[in-house]
């Protein structure tokens, strides 16, 4: 089991008494059995079972084959019991106060009686040992909230498969009950394109007077976004955030209408301050009607789920050919043919897919 | 033959009559042996034959695999005595005066006694049966210069199968002593990545006055760009021209420095004219020097090289695997199952990928 969970769980055990005969019994459960049947696994999960859920993502984040064999069955069979959720991805580069938004952004919801998910993805964590959500301190009071979930971002040194782990461990933690999944990225890199592709409405976190509104911004992220929200509008910057969400809003009006019929819109709040929140919950819940009433919510997850299936087949594809001792060898003799202007790409590449 | 390039050089033939005998001489060697040999084509191609060029262009364009087999041979054939040239990508939205930028900067150079290619990148070329080179009357006097060679872009439906073409094509031109390739590519959808990834410059033409110098423009483009020439400096436009590669050149400003060292330029001019031509070619030499100096160019050709063999392998994986009829099958079952949420997509990409 994932060390950094296992601590988390231990800590919700202790600070909330009422649940810790059940958590111990299950964890007893787990310990006593170290191969849980796939039986054990759903019907646990189903009952919202946390240390049965977390169990089962590491199972989904394995690179053992017979942990991963056991983590499809697992989510097949959850799967029926999925889907009933919004997914919300929240991207905005460090220093925006990305943890402090969603501890008060989650903790709303779960004092309306919400059961909050909070997942990552953060390729760089392989690196550098670390995670966005890795120190929990930073959210520490929904850390402790019996229905809010928090998994650190999986490690992998790829974007698809870390972003593959993720988007399986939404069905997990949609089965056990959750009903809103909060999807964390960091805004460097492609890693906003991949959470885009995974959830219902793509949040942007900015903040004003940091020399940064448009300049430099990745116009990209902009077009991708269903909302921008200016955290941070508080302590005398409230002007400035004023300032940011008019560029912002003339920004967002150089692009075309949105297959979804939602104009995006830009809020600004302040999170530390609990300050515009609910004008935020009004907004996703606003999106949730339309989208639904257009059908336009189901029409992209399931673009989403053909867009999966293709870049899965299509990333197999590639390791298996590259994977291949032979290709690997005539691989690196080809490129340097073509250094040495001795063929052509197109040659080069017709003998590679000759040999197998 | 394709019927515009032999329409082309009919009208070179009657244009230059101290070239006709030649010309007829080839051609009826091409007529006559309608299978001429791969080192027929070899050796005239190397001597500069143009009609020998289009048949081999030609080949390289044909979808008939006995053709392209016959292809691949010329290429290779031609390969040691290609390279030696400079490739010009040049992009810019309908309307900047390509065409007649292309004729001026084109016949200044054949001028100067080089030989000048240009080829040209349109996917949408294939849909509505024209081509961005179709029109040749747009350069009129390039079209009977005897030291250029324009050529159509090719048909296709896939960027990435026109592109391929383009790129070998390069590989022809360069072999039948062409020293500057220039491809031309409209300012629309992914075809100038395609370009700038077989280009040694890429050059982009704005004109000033349109509403377009930033609002709207495709950062990405830009950022590739290692020249903005503001064109149609004239007529009185000159002063929105020079407002237009102000705010071009605090926009370039913003991204790091290139790794060829180059700071890309901003420069305005009249093609129509044949203002301010000199400084394009004079910064044009200038970033031969140094990226020849620093060994960039060499560098990117082989970087170039590394792209294109990898993207054709890719696009041919997922070709194979695609046009598989089991798969085909397999594929829109497994599409209805995800829509009912009977399986994720990355059990369904499983299974498909087991049916190989």
């Amino acid at each position: 089991m994932n060390k950094k969970t296992t601590t988390l769980h231990e800590k919700k055990g202790v600070s909330q008494p009422e649940t810790t005969s059940k958590l111990s019994a299950e964890k007893i459960k787990i310990k006593r059995n170290k191969h849980n049947s796939v039986d054990e696994f759903v019907s646990s999960i189903l009952e919202g079972s946390i240390p049965f859920l977390s169990k089962a993502i590491t199972l989904v984040e394995s690179t053992n084959p017979r942990h991963q064999e056991k983590a499809n069955e697992i989510l097949e069979r959850c799967l029926p019991h999925a889907n009933n959720s919004i997914r919300i991805g929240i991207t905005g580069v460090p220093g925006v106060g990305k943890s402090t938004f969603i501890e008060t952004f989650g903790k709303r919801l779960t004092s309306q009686g919400k059961k909050v998910a909070v997942l990552a993805i953060d390729p760089s964590s392989s690196v550098n040992k670390g995670s966005i959500l890795g120190d929990k301190t930073r959210m520490e009071e929904l850390v402790t909230d019996k229905n809010a979930f928090i998994r650190p971002s999986p490690s992998g040194t790829s974007l698809g498969g870390v972003a593959q782990k993720t988007r399986e461990s939404i069905i997990l933690c949609e089965a056990a009950g959750f009903d809103t999944i909060i999807i964390e990225t960091v805004g460097v890199g492609q890693s906003e394109t991949v959470v885009h592709s995974m959830v219902d409405f793509f949040l942007l976190l900015k903040i004003a007077g940091a020399g940064d509104e448009l300049q430099g911004i990745k116009r990209g992220i902009i077009e991708m976004a269903d909302a921008i929200v200016i955290n941070k509008a508080d302590g005398g910057n409230e002007k400035n955030a004023g300032i940011a969400k008019v560029a912002f809003n003339s920004a967002l009006h150089l692009y075309p209408p949105k297959e979804s019929k939602w104009q995006p819109k830009v809020l600004t709040a302040s999170a530390l301050k609990n300050k515009g929140m609910t004008a935020i919950d009004q907004m996703i819940a606003n999106y949730l009607s339309l989208t639904k009433q257009n059908a336009f919510f189901q029409q992209k997850r399931d673009q989403q789920n053909t867009f999966w299936l293709l870049s899965s087949i299509e990333q197999q594809l590639k390791d298996n050919f590259y994977q291949n001792p032979s290709i690997k060898k005539a691989l690196s003799k080809e490129i340097k043919k073509l250094e040495n202007s001795q063929t052509t790409p197109f040659s080069a590449a017709k003998r590679l897919l000759d040999i197998l």
